[in-house]
């Protein structure tokens, strides 16, 4: 389990793509296999395969889907909802409609609030004509948030006892509270999903998880990402 | 547009499927023709045709892909976090990232907050052991949720003028907040939609979505919903 | 492996779904509690959860995608054409542009062509206004196939061998010529597979790997199978 | 119409995505402003979004979900083969089972057997240790082949005159016989298409209906081809 953000974390449930050999990426070189037939020549060794299949332009994708891999995350739902646009992912979220959400909320650091993170997306930032943050303001901006989360926390434990039904009760969670789902897609998917997430345009709060996403997968999947990674 | 909830709408923008015809339903009957050939006997008309194709079992579900419409939908943030599970929609939602969010938020009505609105759906309803709903817990509710928005809307807009990067400022933004996208699929994946979301399980925010949108399905397709009403 | 048909079979390469626990269905199970936290009284069992998730209507379809399966076929290309056609599912077939198709051609038995092998489908069965088929026009199309397979071959081969691209020379390969390929794709798919191809109306040469299909399912997941067969 | 190969086409049925303001890439850029809202300043004119949206690394590519196309295509089997690989893609096509195909084979031109057709793909081309093609043994196939098309017609239509089930005669079709479809997908998904089917290493047959495709997405959606093909 990875630690990411201040409450959120990912973990590793479960990979696939083992094929008959039982090494990682067999089951890629095994599907690929199948459509050249030994074809061509001079790929004595699977890694060279490997490398033609992901390096051609355009790329042989479609043996990058006989592998994949099952993750659990937590993350607040600002991060949720961009993730979830991703639609070659299988999603199972906790939900408040069935269960009350535990009391976990994203307060982003002093650091975060100064620097931007170094993103290149000048529209994500500050409002035209503020003026640049400060340590003090930071710090007054945690504050606060951490407050109007209490304030939010009170309504819905308040409403909760009341008898309001758990799905209205709901309306006041801030999207930086904390959900948990679990995650699967093929291995093509979740490079799909790193190339999307792990690049400076992206928010800074996802691309912590696309981070700690890329280790799992070198774990799992080292030469497919070893690829991946001198792109 | 349809007025929806207290501050949501959907809009119908466009659709296709007349085909070389140009009557609503012609695309889809065109491209079933291009399966069969002409091959069943007895089909003189058009309307039995559609009929055969929607009735079927399992349903001959590939020439209502040859049909499809975009709309405009304002809903709750909460609404859109269901809507968007449905993989097979094509999304364009306004971004907190880029630009900050208008100050609507969604408050259930006393009726609603009194009657479960006729869900079928226990796992959604009040805890158990509270007590059951009254007018006057519901307008408590009602006034309680209100406060709770102001305060939200009052930390967003001073972390705004005081620099905090949109991206960030949104965090407090609770998921009643009305958000408004595009969404476009094809009359098959709209038809499922409403299968799912007009549904007594589903919760009742989004059935009023699913409600409308079958109105305006009901006016652009008029004979494929007279098959899917009647099913 | 299965045998299916005269020259084809279907093999079971991998699975997943084992979750943390390990045995055939706990992904799935793991990740509906994901988003019932629990909050489901009364299912003290996972085959009590696993049933309401399966049997509900709506189904609570998505656990169901986080178990899947890796296959092998061999199967005549006019097979190939049908199975392709869904769309959620990884292939990787042989290709006849990189390399020559092996000479292994269908040819049905007297009895499949007696008996149109029970289809319902009408459109699908011989022209109107022809004769019963009877055992010797049924032994002589046999007959004739195997010649016509036979001419095709040799054309094939004399275009390999006179230099034609393989890409080109295949132009004459008859639709009855088997071919192979891996398909993967999750239970929630393979179900959805299995209903539209294990059906009466389905062509009987793709209902015979569906049945096999189904058997190496029942093996694999032998819980959620119980569930599919009972519907 | 669009003439491609010998007996082929590619015909125009329907194009969306002209948005509230009725000309072509309306419905593309009005998706996109969803999102914006207006926050990218300096974006005056339509195609200044339109070409950021386009040329951006990564590409902002959903709103081109929102403009779309349904064509007819007659093509060889062997064509159909690849095209339908594309996942995201709607497919209604003409049924052996239905109904008996017409008697349309693909020859290839003198000119195409010489000549490889420019290919880039090694793989696809002649088996190593043969002569290279001359016009003559060009002529030769093209003869050979004629007499195998026939031959198989010959059988395909003594088989359903003795009433042979139409979904088993079709057994002996060649992958060069022409069938039919309408396809329909978002014009984000056709650019992919013509990425990968009008490259050097697709095959030469698919790239010229990826061409003829070109052609009349040029006449449909002006602004956003002329960014394609600046790439």
């Amino acid at each position: 389990m990875t630690k990411v953000l201040d409450h959120g974390y990912i973990r590793h449930v479960e990979s696939w793509g083992r094929g008959d050999a039982g090494v990682p990426e067999a089951g890629i070189i095994e599907a690929a296999r199948q459509s050249t037939q030994g074809s061509f020549r001079g790929w004595a060794q699977d890694a060279k395969l490997l490398a033609y299949l992901f390096n051609s332009k355009p790329q042989h994708a479609t043996p990058f889907e006989f592998a994949g891999m099952v993750i659990e995350v937590q993350a607040p739902i600002l991060v949720f909802r961009e993730w979830q646009r991703h639609r070659t992912q299988s999603y199972n979220e906790m939900s408040a409609r069935y269960s009350p959400l535990p009391d976990l909320n994203y307060i982003p650091s002093v650091e975060r609030l100064m620097g931007d993170a170094g993103s290149t997306n000048r529209q994500a930032q500050a409002l035209t004509g503020t003026m640049p943050m400060t340590v003090e303001r930071a710090e007054w901006f945690r504050a606060k948030l951490a407050r109007t989360y209490a304030e939010a926390e009170d309504t819905y434990q308040q409403a909760l006892a009341e008898g309001v039904a758990k799905e209205l009760a709901r309306c006041c969670i801030p999207v930086g509270r904390y959900s948990r789902m679990r995650a699967s897609t093929s291995l093509r998917n979740w490079c799909a999903f790193l190339t999307l997430r792990n690049d400076p345009k992206a928010q800074w709060e996802i691309r912590q998880y696309a981070a700690a996403l890329a280790d799992i997968m070198r774990a799992e999947f080292p030469q497919v990402m070893q690829l991946f990674d001198a792109r």
